[in-house]
C-alpha cells in the first residue's frame, strides 16, 4: 500500500493548504478517502490519473470533507471517463450530487453507483479479490465513519532453488501451481507447500476522521500497520476538543498505543496553531512512532 | 470601480489556474462574481476580507461557476460572519446550499438572502444609494445571466475658488450643501450649481460569461467603459464554439465593437491553449482595446 496526504486542514482550506483528503494505492486500485474542495488540483499537482480512481470513501457530511467530490466528478465526465465510479459515504451524498448534476444538465457519461452506509456497528463495505473495506463507527457531531482498508495477499510464489534441488519436470511445477503435491521418481512424497513461499505480509491501514477520544475503535483497529488519526488540538484546547467531538495528539497517540499500532499518522490540524512540531511532541509522550501529515507527503505501508 | 480577476479557465480548475470568478469593489462595496471551485483561496492569497463581502451574483449553475460558494459560505460562517449575504441566482442555488448546510448541521450565524433570477429579458435586480444591478440574458446551454454594473455619484463638491471669490460666510456654504441658491449682500441671485463642480463620471461595467456569439446584448451593454466577454475558443475551434454555445475571441471582440464599449477583457479560456496572445491577435483584428482576464490582475475601471 502507498498512502499520498492531499490535505489534511481542518475546517476551511488556506492559501497553501487543503482541506482532508488521501489517496490509498493498493496493488494496482487508485482510492481516494475524503476529498476537500479543490483536491482535484492536488491530484493534478501529483500527475495522478484521475481515470484510475475506481472507489471514493467519504467520511462524513461536513464540508472539508467532501466539498471537492462535486468538481472531481464533473471534471471526470470532461476527461471523457467511461469506467464505474463507486461512492460510499452516509446517506444524502447521493441527493447532493445528483441534485447538481440535474441542476447544470450535465450528463455522466459513466456510471456512478453510491452505497449509503448508514450502521452503527462495524460493516464489510466492500470486498475483492486484491482488499477488503470495514467501517470503524466513529464518534463526531454528525453519523461519521473511519475505514479499514486490509489487502489480501494469496499468491505463493515457487521457490525456485528447491524446483532445481529435486529436477522438476514442467508438469510436476504445473501439479504445484494448482495446488497438488508431488510423488518424486523414489516414491517421496512432497506436499505442495514445501515448494513454494509463504505469501507476502497482508497490510492494514486505518484511516479514522473526524472523532472524539474514542476508545471503542481499539479494537477494530488492532495491530494494523498504519493508523492515521485525526487530532485537530493540542492540550492546550483540550476542552474545545470535547466540545467539538474533536482529538487531542495526545489523545490520538493513546488510542495507537491501546490498539498497538506499528506507526500513527496524525492530521486535521486546527488552522490555529502555526507550529506542528507541537503535535509530535505531545503524541511523543504516549506513543513513539508517530509522523504528521504534511501535504504531499508519501507514505509507504 | 476596480475589478479583480479571480479566475478565467474554463470548466475546471488546474493546478495554478482556478475557473471564472471576480471581485468588484465599488466605492465600499465587495461584490463576488461567479464563484469557482477553491476560489476562498484566491480570495485569502489577495488578502480581501471575508466579510466585507455583501453580494454574490452568479451567471448560471454550471459547476465551474459556482462550486467555490458553499465552502466560502462555510468559511464565512467560521469566520463569525455576523452581515447579512445577498446571493442573486438561477432558481435552484438555493436549494443545493440548503440542502449541504441541512446534512452538515451546520447552521449560520449570519443570514443569506436568496434571489432567484428567472427572467429572459434584462432586469433590475439591485439598487441601492451608490449601484445598480441589472441582468444581460445570455445564450448558453442553460438559464445564463450577465450582469451590468453601474456606479451612481450623486455628490458634488464645492469649487472652493468660487467660494472665496465671493466671500461666503458658513451660513452661505450650509445654504449650498442643502441645495439652496445664494443672494449676495448686493442683492445679486447665484444659482446652487454655480459653486458646485459636476458630479463624477458615474462607470459601467457589463460581465458577459457564458455565452454563444449573441449581438441581442449589444443594445443591453452600449457604451460601458468595461466589459468582460468570454472567449472560450480560438477561430480555429469556432464550430465547436457554436455547438457548446461559447464564444471566440473574434465574437468576443465584434460585440464590443458593435456595443461600442471603452475596453474589452477576455476570459473563460479553454484549458486546450497553451498560448493565450492568440486571444489577443484574434480580437485585436476587430476591436483595439483588449486585454487578458489573467488571474491576479486589477482593472481600474
Amino acid at each position: 500500500m502507498k498512502l499520498t496526504i492531499l490535505g489534511s486542514s481542518a475546517s476551511t482550506p488556506k492559501i497553501n493548504n487543503y482541506t482532508t483528503s488521501q489517496l490509498l494505492k493498493i496493488k494496482n486500485h487508485f482510492i481516494l478517502i475524503d476529498c476537500g474542495e479543490g483536491i482535484q488540483m492536488q491530484l493534478r499537482k501529483l500527475k495522478v490519473n484521475f481515470n484510475k480512481i475506481s472507489h471514493v470513501f467519504i467520511s462524513h457530511l461536513h464540508g472539508d470533507h467532501y466539498f471537492g467530490l462535486i468538481g472531481l466528478i464533473s471534471t471526470f465526465r470532461l476527461l471523457g471517463r467511461v469506467s464505474d465510479l463507486n461512492i460510499y459515504a452516509p446517506e444524502g451524498l447521493q441527493e447532493i450530487i445528483n441534485l447538481q448534476l440535474k441542476l447544470s444538465c450535465s450528463w455522466l457519461n459513466y456510471k456512478i453507483y453510491f452505497h449509503a452506509l448508514t450502521g452503527k456497528n462495524q460493516k464489510m463495505i466492500f470486498k475483492n479479490r486484491d482488499f477488503n473495506v470495514k467501517t470503524i463507527p466513529l464518534n463526531h457531531r454528525i453519523y461519521t465513519n473511519g475505514f479499514l482498508f486490509e489487502e489480501k495477499f494469496y499468491e505463493r510464489n515457487l521457490i525456485k532453488s528447491k524446483i532445481k534441488e529435486y529436477k522438476l519436470n514442467i508438469d510436476d511445477i504445473k501439479k504445484i501451481k494448482d495446488g497438488c503435491d508431488i510423488t518424486l521418481e523414489n516414491g517421496k512424497k512432497l506436499k505442495n507447500s514445501f515448494f513454494l513461499k509463504n505469501p507476502k505480509e497482508s497490510k492494514r491501514y486505518a484511516f479514522c476522521s473526524d472523532t472524539a477520544y474514542y476508545p471503542d475503535i481499539v479494537e477494530l483497529i488492532s495491530s494494523v500497520n498504519c493508523l492515521y488519526h485525526e487530532s485537530t488540538f493540542l492540550d492546550s484546547h483540550c476542552d474545545l476538543a470535547k466540545k467539538t467531538k474533536h482529538s487531542t495528539a495526545a489523545e490520538a497517540a493513546k488510542i495507537a498505543r491501546a490498539a498497538n499500532v506499528e506507526k500513527l499518522i496524525l492530521g486535521h490540524f486546527s488552522n490555529r496553531y502555526k507550529n506542528l512540531e507541537k503535535f509530535l511532541d505531545e503524541a511523543k509522550i504516549h506513543f513513539k512512532n508517530v509522523e504528521l501529515a504534511i501535504e504531499g507527503t508519501e507514505f509507504d505501508i
